[in-house]
């Protein structure tokens, strides 16, 4: 066996707008050395999720931003291919933020081990891991929907947006899914089994959604913001419960949004409506409910009561396209990178 | 003693913005028959409050709107002058939605007995009536504010934003008020007892607010919208509550607001902050806390902790001037409008 090739990519320069490739750079470094007391691992899956585009600005938020030549962040399901620490054999699968790199030297205190008998590992990054639990946290800890209740959400072929629609009708709740082209909207309807699917491109949406929601909306699990929301307002019940879990119609935006101001119409409807907007990062609930999430949708993912997608870009170098792309909404289900074959 | 001019004032015309004295009508009126198992009332104090301009459009909210004609809603305390109904004398006093009215006819179902004996009537409208419950409920009940933190309200020499200071006090929680002009700001401080007042007309409002909260701010209370707002949200905490109890500052906008788009910003800082914002109208929570809040408050009025003001115009024909001052902010203290000499 030759030795692998190692690579890792960087933030070349901070994006103005959607990324582009200029942003990012591959580069080739040594293979990492075993750390004392940690680990060596081999990356078979790097995620790509909304969350780092955030990271690519230099703008304070609830995490630091990538610093301009430093490796992207990111979660990866990996291999230990050396172990210098008790209780981790070498061909362990773990949960790492190794960031976007073929090979990773790891402490090993933030990892999680992973077992490849109880589920595929891909699933750690999507429907059992930090999207699965974001989908869980949002609806249920936040959204709170009740029997009978409509439920809508945005992106919903996607991992997060595709669990809380099937978490919803598991509460007894109606789903409605927001998507976009015909293609997914079929899917959230025939794949996921949500109530009804609204496609966000149709020139007709706004009329489609409540059309789609004839009580009104009681949850709107947000993660999309922009022309969504807008169509979204004027259909919510008092008391309507709005975990606001990701924005990403505005990720991209440049400079100060043009008018007309919105503000005062969602305040105003927040106020005689009673509405609740929550913003949350999941583990905020982490430490208290992730076991319970681990236990009841991997319960219903291994008995196939819950369904998932997952959309795997072969190649580490094309991770950039692939990231791209999931911003402009061209990923159909958890997006991965597949970075080596596991077991190779 | 002569028959008494019974009056009343009905909506005339709805206003665009601000309303003027041509939106309002004063008539002479025959004085009420006592209902059957009802009572009559003579209105001896109105009640002037900031919803009242939400009733007066022809706009779908948590109430239906004023008719044209029709007499325009509201509370007072009044003074049974006629009773049918067993528990009610001639001379009790009560509060009752009897509208902008001299004399009322009751049903006596939504009526609540005061007694003058516990404290001055007028507070049934004021800091123990509807305006203290909605500071309570919001603080307490949403806002939920720590020993340490820093609670924001703005209006704060009104009569919900300075109860809603001296309850965070009370809570060990640092109370800075916003207020318009100097004298209110000290009131704020020296009447109402908060750790701050900001003067909001001033040219460096948001520099200065955000001196008086070196902490950031834990919990803001929210009744004007606008300016104010933009000013409070980047000094939010994470985790940070918002009570929406108001939006005086947007009540009067007329069409469309003009650019930028400020609701993008807002959002973001929903999301990245972990931001709580809650509408809310006080009988959400009366049925549950209403009686809590009447003793606790009660008693704190009762021995000096809490203080309150109020801003009485005198004469029934006066309340339409009194209202649109309110309006813009004239009023110091619960506006009300003596209508009736207490036992003449």
């Amino acid at each position: 066996m030759s030795e692998p090739a190692v690579k890792q990519i960087v933030l070349a320069s901070r994006p103005k707008g959607l990324p582009t490739h200029e942003n990012f750079r591959l580069q080739d470094v040594p293979m990492p050395e075993l750390p004392q007391g940690g680990l060596l691992l081999r990356v078979l899956y790097l995620s790509l999720d909304p969350y780092m585009r955030g990271r690519m600005d230099d703008r304070k938020s609830y995490a630091k931003p990538a610093s301009i030549g430093g490796v992207m962040p990111g979660e990866s399901v990996s291999e230990v291919i050396a172990s210098d620490q008790a209780g981790y054999a070498v061909g362990d699968i773990v949960l790492a933020h190794s960031g976007w790199r073929t090979h990773a030297a790891s402490a090993g205190a933030a990892l999680c081990k992973l077992d490849p008998a109880a589920a595929p590992i891909t699933t750690g990054l999507g429907v059992l891991g930090m999207p699965g639990f974001t989908a869980y946290a949002g609806l249920n800890l936040i959204g709170k929907p009740k029997p009978g209740e409509t439920v809508v959400v945005a992106a919903a072929s996607g991992p997060v947006g595709s669990l809380v629609g099937q978490l919803a009708k598991l509460s007894g709740a109606r789903a409605v899914g927001i998507a976009g082209g015909s293609e997914k909207c079929r899917a959230v309807v025939e794949e996921f089994r949500f109530d009804a699917a609204v496609d966000h491109r149709a020139s007709d949406f706004a009329e489609k959604l409540a059309a789609a929601c004839p009580n009104g909306i009681d949850v709107y699990f947000e993660n999309v913001g922009g022309a969504v929301w807008q169509a979204v307002l004027p259909l919510l019940n008092p008391f309507a419960r709005v975990p606001v879990c990701g924005l990403i119609a505005q990720y991209n935006a440049t400079g100060p949004a043009p008018g007309p101001n919105l503000l005062p119409a969602t305040m105003r409807e927040v106020l005689s409506k009673s509405l609740t907007l929550r913003g949350y990062i999941n583990y905020e609930f982490a430490a208290e409910h992730f076991a319970a999430f681990l236990r009841t949708v991997g319960a219903a993912v291994a008995d196939g009561r819950i369904r998932y997608r997952e959309d795997v870009t072969d190649g580490f170098e094309n991770a950039p396209a692939a990231f791209i792309g999931m911003l402009e909404g061209r990923n159909f289900g958890k997006a991965l990178v597949r970075v080596a074959p596991s077991g190779s």
